[in-house]
């Protein structure tokens, strides 16, 4: 419920609510969403959690939202269907728009291989929304395999997996574009941290 | 994608992830979820948002998860049925939960008026989930009905509204108490300050 002001005989109670700018404030920095996309084994998971170290040693409030920690919870009544993965992506986006009212910096990891549902998280988000490519060839995802996916993939073991039997639609024009492929995770953090800094979202 | 180690020709990448302890230690307190339950007008809302401008005023990172941010975002699939109030409450418990892990003191400010469904947010969340009862009796929230919504809910204009043509069922041994109902609202917030410090909470 949200009664602004209540009255009874007895009491009158005025509500003072905290407000984002508040918590910003408070913070020391901006809350935004850095929403990583990319192939599996594109470094998505392991590029977020690098900027998320990089920003709490700076004092920063961060949080990442990745398939570790929602698939089990808040969407374990979803499947993998089209229809499973386009509400997947919405609650995720909408999730991470609540923590941004928090003031948090907030770090998602999925592959979210469609523009469609990417677009509908920047349009929900507005300039919040920071789209991340983890620009990693498919060869070079392949080749790492480090779960062994590709190769169950190629098998037909796993139906509808990106890149082998589903498409990744790659961003168009991205706010970060990372070489995940070949740099060493330090450059890829700095070239994230610099893009936050130039935006004025950190320090 | 949850890489733990990636490898490629080029590249050895390691994760160095935040913990939550580190986010608490960074915050100066712990994450916690209180979840203020009551009547439709008992003060839930407007206790949790001075809780949090309390606990903001001393330094803490706080959001509150209510139906102004969850109903036409989050949870804008979902219907006023018994199976869409359940899920609803179910999202806004995992959606704490990932609040919790990111070192935030989260309000949620819902009727929740079933036992079991915040019985199954207390399971879900453990000793992070504090239950803070808005003891407002019905004959308070009805004279106060700052909506007019009892008025409409007597007039049968409104259907299953909690109270009146719906069951609340009160806490049997919530966490705190509050007397919502004759309290001035700085002596409820006391109440439910004293108890986080009681619990080690916050300092």
């Amino acid at each position: 419920m949200d009664d602004k002001t209540m009255k009874s005989p007895n009491v009158v109670w005025h509500e003072a609510e905290v407000s984002r700018a508040m918590r910003e404030e408070l913070n020391g920095h901006r809350g935004a969403v850095l929403w990583f996309t990319g192939l599996s084994g594109a470094g998505k998971s392991t590029l977020a959690h690098a900027v998320e170290r990089r920003l709490y040693e700076q004092g920063a409030h961060t949080f990442v939202i990745d398939g570790d920690n929602v698939r089990h919870g808040l969407c374990a009544d979803l499947d993998f269907s089209d229809a499973g993965r386009v509400e997947n992506i919405r609650r995720v986006a909408e999730v991470a728009g609540l923590f941004v009212q928090a003031g948090v910096l907030t770090l998602t990891a999925f592959i979210s291989p469609f523009r469609s549902d990417r677009a509908r998280a920047r349009a929900l988000l507005g300039e919040d929304f920071i789209e991340i490519y983890c620009n990693t060839p498919l060869d070079v995802c392949e080749s790492r395999d480090v779960k062994g996916l590709y190769k169950r993939a190629r098998a037909g073991e796993i139906a509808d997996f990106t890149g082998i039997s589903s498409p990744y639609e790659p961003p168009e024009a991205p706010e970060v574009d990372v070489d995940t492929g070949t740099q060493a995770l330090d450059v890829c953090v700095d070239q994230v941290m610099a893009y936050l800094r130039q935006r004025g979202i950190i320090a």
